[in-house]
């Protein structure tokens, strides 16, 4: 099986379609750009959307659901945000089909056409703040924290499977505050989950920072984001929360009355992640055997292979076993195939991303061991029976930390701090990864390295110490490093 | 507050539409048909799809997710499909909106029209069995048993929030089977998951049997259905099990080849429940006081009174009983508000439908008791403060079978057994409810009963000894009797 992976050093984007592929996470669909997330790719996506909902929860939203569909005009009512997202939208027209009457098949029927075009919801900041006009009266009212799990479309032309398709899955939440600073306060309590989900969960560590005004969202004030690096060198923007400002509230006349009996417009956040972090999971730790996913994320955390098949010995001790392994709340499954041979069995494991193998054979039963098997660094050894599960449960623990150190590795190793714009351009295009430069500050400057390198600001730094220095490209002055890079 | 609820006995409808209201589950949105699911709403839909998920997953299912779009013509490949959902169907026939040449605003640009208009999913038979071809090739490859968790639209005319909206949440099963036994044991399977989850965690008592032709799903062989009764006597269908036989299959050309190397087509099944249930939840329950929910699916169990106010030791009492509560597993909240009334509070979780009240005052903590108050029947007593977590435990679940029984009683109530036409036709009108009675077995007589009653056949019940008798309308023969009532 594995030889059917293309290798990253060959061809990168085709090991990675090959990856989406071979392990069953997802399938292209008959409709243009749209992706049929099959059941080993949703598992994962079950995952983190649970995860993701408990911090959520935890840090006290409560989850919505708002319409498909947006009135047309409602996309015009914030200027940017119509700018950002009218050129890409699925547009409905008609409630109705009829027989062709020419003959075969089904034609839309000229009379069922919609007084108002509705657009099926790129991101839902109109509709939702069309609607929190009813919600919000004082400041009683306030704060509105709510999320939404739905399906959003985007008309991209280039696609790919979980990094960039038409129609995607995503959380996004939209938050109503009495003042700026709580609605600034909120969407950095968001920005900070973003980034401890990223790292605790999918071992991906991200830098966090904010986005230059020409990469904002459309409609916001301020952009937080957390940006991942791929195995290939580019960036990927892995989630963004957003400060509105007071725009939505405006576009939609949003007032609630102050205690003092003041009206004042709503300050607004709106943050979301998508099935796109799927995409990142793979880029991150997979390698040229198949899938790798850590154990927190992994639908099956362990897989029982009875060696050479299932017997009724080795059966009950895999049955015991993973009994103990439930009690620990570990997924665990026996494979009770008995037609696969065990190497192709441990390719097809491998090939799926199984953090943890446990090989029970008959000879090795005899000795009180089992064969366990890590995904992540193809490590082997005998293990005693007796407190096996406590093995694993440390071993899995181990993995997640062990793939957390070693993307953090790897971005160190493809890091680069420079100042020079040539030698710039060169670890761009030969090296790539993050490089760390300096800015003046203009988005004319920004858009000519652009131009030059395709490397992109992903963010302004967070964590990044002040330092004045000089724009590699102009030789203005500039305050401060910033996180260029190629990206997704 | 509960004032403002109109008395079912004055006007059942709008008392329906009062709780919804009042009790925050839902809202109208600016989209013709489509409603906003609000917090308190979505969270027991939350509850109902966790349950039915594990569920699903217990008897070996898995989840996917397929496009949103479906191309026109893959409605058209299923006869009866497209009889009946091109009628109702959105279409979408644009990818682009451009800045209005005229002035203002934004227009749907005429150079982005799609080759082939793409109808938002009704209900996802014909895109998934298109993409089951290249899934299934051998007996080795089956059964697929797949769920989905999706929003579906159908341009409906006539809505009302949660029963009949344009857009509605639902699960949809799709498997594939090798052969029509094991085709029709799921369908089966799923119809007997379906009435397990309405009475052991909705509290509703269903009738199981399955639809006539003429209300069967169009495209299927076969439709299981559970029929609920509300409490005006009208029957809700809350879930649907299709055998679908072989016409996905044809219509898709889905083949596999035996273990005998023979090609035959696949047989299949689809299933379904959607938010429809919380309607049913809410009309099953309610009173004229407001929302009532069976514990099993309550967002919130116990809420925690503190009287008049919260005071450090009422309070540090409140954390401990909550503490506990929660480890015992129930959702329990503490009302810190110390500005509202204990009446005006008690009202609102009436209204909200909380299934347990705990009211703390400080002359109770002197003699160790807290106030228990149970939603179902308003009774109230002292319970002592010691094992009151026991107390509360065991209250829930009397509650649950509490809510189950009267329901119960009142189908008993409002079931009748007739022969006469005319009898038939006065306890349709008058009583309502469920009326069992003989019919000849012909879409006619079916039909011209509807006309003259607005009663429709519910179900051919399952559970049903077979009698002979007459058709009370045209007095040919049956052989048994079949369920009607009129329906939502």
């Amino acid at each position: 099986m594995a030889k059917e992976i293309t290798a990253r050093a060959v061809n990168y984007s085709q090991w990675y379609l090959d990856i989406v592929r071979k392990a069953g996470l997802a399938d292209n669909s008959a409709v243009r750009g749209c992706m049929v997330i099959k059941p080993a790719g949703y598992a994962i996506w079950e995952n983190m959307r649970d995860q993701l909902d408990r911090m959520f929860k935890e840090s006290g939203h409560v989850n919505a659901y708002f319409p498909l569909f947006i009135p047309k005009s409602f996309l015009s009512k914030e200027a940017d945000h119509v700018e950002g997202f009218a050129k890409e939208c699925a547009v409905v027209t008609h409630h109705r089909l009829m027989n062709n009457p020419d003959g075969k098949g089904v034609v839309v029927d000229p009379d069922a056409r919609l007084e108002e075009e509705l657009v099926i919801r790129p991101t839902s900041e109109t509709i939702i703040w069309n609607t929190y006009r009813d919600w919000i009266n004082s400041y009683r009212d306030l704060p509105l924290l709510i999320n939404q799990w739905a399906n959003v479309v985007r008309w991209e032309m280039r696609t790919r499977p979980f990094l960039r398709t038409a129609e995607f899955l995503w959380q996004e939440g939209h938050t109503a505050h009495a003042t700026k600073e709580e609605a600034i306060s909120e969407a950095q309590t968001i920005h900070e989950i973003y980034a401890r989900f990223a790292e605790d969960y999918m071992a991906m560590p991200v830098i966090k920072g904010s986005k230059t005004e020409s990469e904002r969202f459309a409609g916001a004030v301020e952009t937080y984001t957390i940006e991942a690096l791929m195995q290939d060198g580019k960036a990927l923007q892995a989630g963004t929360s957003h400060f509105l400002g007071q725009n939505f509230a405006r576009a939609f006349d949003v007032k609630y009355l102050t205690s003092e009996n003041k009206e004042e417009y709503v300050w607004a956040t709106s943050w979301g992640v998508s099935t796109r972090l799927v995409g990142g999971l793979i880029m991150t730790h997979s390698d040229d055997e198949g899938l790798v996913i850590p154990p927190r994320l992994a639908p099956v955390q362990v897989v029982i292979v009875p060696i050479p098949k299932p017997s009724d010995e080795i059966m009950s001790v895999a049955e015991r076993i993973a009994e103990r392994l439930k009690e620990l709340g570990i997924r665990v499954r026996i494979d009770r195939d008995d037609k696969k041979r065990p190497g192709f069995k441990f390719a097809e494991y491998e090939m799926k991303g199984v953090p943890v193998r446990l090989g029970i054979g008959a000879r090795d039963l005899k000795q009180n061991v089992v064969e366990v098997a890590r995904r992540d660094t193809s490590g082997k050894e005998s293990v005693l029976l007796d407190g096996i599960e406590q093995h694993v449960r440390s071993l899995l623990e181990e993995i997640q930390d062990n793939l957390f150190k070693k993307a953090m590795l790897f971005r160190q190793e493809h890091t680069s701090w420079v100042d020079d714009f040539d030698q710039f351009r060169e670890i761009i295009n030969d090296k790539g990864g993050y490089v760390y430069a300096h800015w003046d500050g203009t988005a004319e400057t920004e858009s000519k390295i652009k131009d030059l390198t395709k490397a992109t600001i992903r963010c302004i730094p967070i964590d990044q110490e002040k330092e004045s220095g000089r724009d590699m490209l102009t030789g203005a002055p500039s305050s401060g490093r910033v996180l260029f890079a190629k990206a997704y």
